[in-house]
C-alpha cells in the first residue's frame, strides 16, 4: 500500500446500485458500521465490485469531518 | 441528525495533534480500525475534541473511493 | 451544532431536481446569492428536502477556493 | 467566468491568517454570513489576498452538503 | 487566472458523456495522459464543452493524493 | 492498480516542503505541466517521498473541475 490517503476501512460489499454514469457502493465494516461510496459506474465495472466481495473504503484525511 | 453526509463512523478519539492552523484527529472504531481527520485547530478548540472522548467521523459519500 | 465543518450558509430551498441516484438542491441565501449542492437522491428523500423549506449549505473549509 | 464550479459567493475579506504552508481566509457575504477557506499560503501571496479586498468563495457543487 | 486552485492541466477534450444530471468529461494532456472529470450536465451545457475543444482540468491541491 | 480513483498522472517529484503537520509535494509530468499536492507530513515520511523519485498524482474524478 503506497497511497498517501491514510484512511482505509476494510469490509464486505453489501450493496451496489448503478444508474447512468453513477454508482453507489455500500461496504459493511466488521463492527457493523456502514460506509457508502459514490463512484462512477465505469469504476464499478472496471474493478468488478459486487455484493459479497471484500473491499476497502479509502478516504483522504482532509475529507473527514468530526462531530463531537 | 439531519445532515446529508451519509457516512458517520463513531468511535473514541485516541490522538489529537495541533500545529499552527491545522490539527489531526485520530478516531478508533469499535472494530479497531482507525480514521484520521485533518481539520482546523480552530474546530478542535471550538468542539473541545480531546483524547478519550467519543466522536464521529463524518464523510460525504462522493469523497469515498473503493479499493477492490 | 457540533460538526467541525465551519461553513454553514442558511437560506431557502428554491429548486430540487432528482435523476437516478443523484440530486441537485439549490438554496437561495438572504442576500440573493445561490448555492447549488449535489447530493444523493437517497439523502433528499431521507431529509425531506423540498422547495420552500429552510435549509443550510454546509461546506468543509478545505473545499473552498478563493477567486481574488 | 468559464469554470465548471457553480458556487461563487462574493463578499469582502475580513481576515487572513497564515501559518507555515497553510492559510485561512474569511470572506463576509453581503447578508452577514461568513465563509472560511483553507488554501495554501502560496496562493494567498500569489493572489495578493488581504483584509478589505473583494473576493469570491468558489465551491464545486459536489462538495456542498445540506442540513435540513 | 486569479483562482487559488493551483493545479491547471491543459489539453483537448476527447470525450463527453451525459446522463441525467451528471456528465463525464475526458481531457487528454499533451503527454498522452488523460484526466477524467465528473461535473454537472448543467455545467457542460453552460460552458459549451464538446469533443475537440481545448479545456483545462482544475484541481485544488488538497484533493491530490500521491502514490509513491 | 485496483483503486476506483480514475486519474493517475505519473511524473517526477521536483519539490517537497514540510511545515508542521502539512506537506506540499510538486510532481512534474512528462509534458512539463506540474501538479501540486497537499498531504500530511506523516504520509511524506511514511512513503519516503523525496525530490527526484517517480510518483503518481491520484485524483478522484468528482474533484476535477473544467475550465473551458
Amino acid at each position: 500500500m503506497t497511497l498517501s490517503a491514510r484512511n482505509r476501512l476494510t469490509g464486505t460489499v453489501t450493496n451496489v446500485e448503478t444508474s447512468g454514469l453513477t454508482a453507489e457502493v455500500t461496504i459493511e465494516l466488521d463492527d457493523g458500521q456502514e460506509v457508502t461510496s459514490v463512484i462512477t459506474a465505469n469504476s464499478v465495472e472496471r474493478l468488478g465490485i459486487e455484493e459479497g466481495s471484500e473491499a476497502t473504503a479509502v478516504v483522504k484525511a482532509t475529507e473527514v469531518m468530526v462531530d463531537a
